[in-house]
């Protein structure tokens, strides 16, 4: 039932996002690892980035992509979930934004840990970033770390001697030096999605914080977005 | 959207069957604390459990009880969400069972953590008992004083200067004491259900590894298990 852990092995964290996206390639294409790739339908407004995951998981020749439908609507508190508005044209200041999801990382991050037990990895890749961990918590390298032993003493593989890792490798990287990274290993950034508000056609809004972001780490390369914005 | 963090809310882990039962009761009743139960719909096959969850809610006077889904048979792995036999007759020996669902507590104390942001608690309760520790990584105290750090760092409440606890209060105690607090708090048991593997018409089969503890805990005190079961 329980494959024996393997060094080669990863669960990755695969929003369709272009950090998570990124992070794939990363640990499938430069690392060489087995990838197994989990994206979670946890009620998002933002629904079409489960049809990016499971593209980007194709086209970097991932074997099992598997989508975990957790309901964090239940939970509450998020513009990402509930009926608030997600704001528009303007970046989160130092503060949490209304943006994150309580608790999210750690709930993806346990689902991911009892998906590396079973399918017998030994590492969980995660897209967090320094963009992000100015405002979201559970992005930070003392959660992460934290995590990382917790998951070990939670688990049976863990427990019995096999510590679980998880590898962060855009930690330190801004918004173009992912994109750099992810273009230099050949990834299709016409795949991934980013919007928190999509249009019902799945367009990008072009206006919140994460379209912005991403706008921004593109030009900064002077490069264009290969994803239609409106005008 | 946020509740300020008191000190007098908790989140309580209710699966519906007699330890996290007996939790409540001692949370709501003997602390006096005002609880917020939480079942999940994990595609267990004792399914029972979750109305039984919401009847032990009821009965103790919960104003907040909230059913979440997560998939945990996309991850397999375990007897209780797959199709593996539920050993009968006999108990686990010092190696994690079949029972064992990867990571479980790790899943549910995430959610619980989320949750507990919102509606703006302090405490996660939980049933873990030394009857379950012996077998279930997820369940020593090891593990949960290393999640509660690791939930403070990563949330916002937490991560704001409110440390999130984990209250185990059953920790110490085996199958009867547990029982025998239950009963002293005018718990009724008869709401309660145990079983891994239950008939269809939710009769407890008397034979798994939890209706074992169960029956042995009320015939060292020679009481009588409310619940009926099979000649």
């Amino acid at each position: 039932m329980y494959n024996q852990t393997s060094s080669n092995k990863a669960v990755v964290l695969l929003s369709g996002g272009l950090d998570s996206a990124t992070a794939l390639a990363w640990a499938s294409k430069e690392q060489g690892w087995q990838c197994h790739t989990v994206a979670f339908d946890y009620g998002q407004r933002h629904r079409i980035e489960l049809e990016a995951s499971a593209n980007v998981a194709r086209s970097l020749g991932v074997q099992d992509h598997r989508i975990i439908t957790v309901d964090l609507a239940a939970i509450g508190g998020s513009a990402l979930t509930e009926d608030i508005d997600v704001p528009k044209d303007q970046h989160h200041d130092a503060t949490i934004p209304i943006t994150y999801v309580p608790a999210r990382n750690m709930i993806f991050l346990s689902l991911a840990a009892g998906l590396a037990e079973t399918v017998g990895a030994s590492k969980i890749i995660i897209g967090a970033n320094i963009v992000d961990y100015s405002g979201y918590p559970d992005c930070r390298p003392a959660f992460l770390n934290s995590f990382a032993k917790t998951a070990t003493l939670g688990t049976k593989t863990g427990s019995e001697g096999s510590p679980l890792e998880i590898v962060a490798p855009l930690l330190k990287l801004d918004k173009s030096e992912i994109i750099t990274l992810g273009l230099k290993l050949g990834l299709d950034y016409g795949l991934t999605r980013s919007c928190y508000d999509p249009h019902p056609d799945g367009m990008p809004c072009g206006h919140c914080d994460s379209c912005l972001f991403r706008q921004e780490g593109f030009a900064k390369l002077s490069k264009t977005d290969p994803l239609p914005y409106p005008e």
